[in-house]
């Protein structure tokens, strides 16, 4: 996959992450409010006038096409566009994780814009989210790897509400790694994944982890 | 699952959703220019605040808790929340499916707030949508069913843009059945998967589709 060099200090990229984050949580806000609302119907077309407004402003120069992959000189990963951990992307949660052992951990709260079975959240989601913590736990050494084959099994619905997803590799073996990962609530897994992780034939070892998520 | 019924016509269920589709359009384009902005920073902020003010008015009076299941009297489905499929959650792209033989298929298209390696759509992404798609043609008959056991394999990075993905049942037998599916671009088949599907146990013949994905 391609990606960008954004010629930027760790300062600066602290510093437009302070700016967007907020931005993009507004948005999970309003998302949410969308979804639960139940003011007068002129009081939601008067909504949708004031979004779009917005919308044209933020267009006034954007840039062509998606996020893509963008890193610091330094290697500093700044996957803001990424679907499940994007801190600029408002459809992510956005996921946290962070390196536990053989794999990645992350603890986060799911809303009424994850819902499938009422109060619950969609398999899909939990897909989702397996997916994408299982290949982050594929790559934590450092070699990222793009996943080949996932299974899930749900054992139970999942409950909208706090959840931790985390993975663990359990075999590697030349450019192929099996990595294992739950979903739980505070009762225990809702949902096991296993999959199995490739990694890529012609690898630099410049690209730093997230970066085939 | 629990699911609620709202005492409306079908016309007064179009009205609605009339007044409620373009408002959650309006927060689809704003989750894309967030993502894209490269506008100035004290913009951004004006954003937010602007976005923050119609948070506050939507939320003047709103549902308690997340949208749910909701049915009108005539068995007409409003999964109007749902994550994958719902016209009022702007996380949905929505999918719009058609009954297609002993399946169901879906055409849409996925922009940035669907990325994962530059360019292409998260593996999870497809891994969600694969896993509605098969839900849904595993319930095509009228019986709705709960996934066991999914498993995605991805033949190729999918690229973000025009996609289809479909699902066909292969298997009934008592409770279970076994539905495949693809997801597709204009060059064939990026991702397929299998799954196993569970029939309810106390199933009483009352929900119509899309309940229990």
């Amino acid at each position: 996959m391609e990606f960008t060099i954004e010629d930027i200090s760790e300062t600066e990229l602290e510093r437009r992450r302070a700016v967007y984050a907020p931005l993009a949580d507004s948005v999970r806000e309003l998302i949410d409010a969308v979804i639960r609302t139940e003011v007068p119907d002129e009081l939601i077309d008067d909504a949708r006038r004031r979004i779009a407004d917005v919308v044209t402003d933020l267009r006034a120069a954007q840039i062509d096409g998606p996020y893509g992959n963008r890193f610091t000189p330094d290697g500093a990963g700044m996957p803001w566009g990424n679907a499940v951990i994007g801190v600029r992307n408002a459809i992510a949660p956005p996921l946290v994780t962070e390196k536990v052992g053989d794999g990645v951990r992350a603890e986060f709260t799911l809303g009424a814009a994850y819902e499938g079975p009422g109060g619950h959240v969609h398999g899909g989601v939990c897909a989702m989210i397996l997916d994408h913590i299982l290949g982050e736990g594929a790559s934590v050494d450092g070699v990222p790897a793009y996943t080949g084959t996932i299974t899930v099994r749900y054992l139970r619905p999942t409950p909208l509400g706090d959840l931790v997803c985390q993975s663990w590799v359990t075999e590697r073996g030349g450019r192929k790694k099996i990595v294992r990962g739950t979903l739980s609530d505070a009762d225990g897994i809702t949902a096991e994944a296993e999959g199995i992780f490739i990694e890529p034939r012609q690898w630099s070892g410049a690209v730093p982890p997230g970066v085939v998520d």
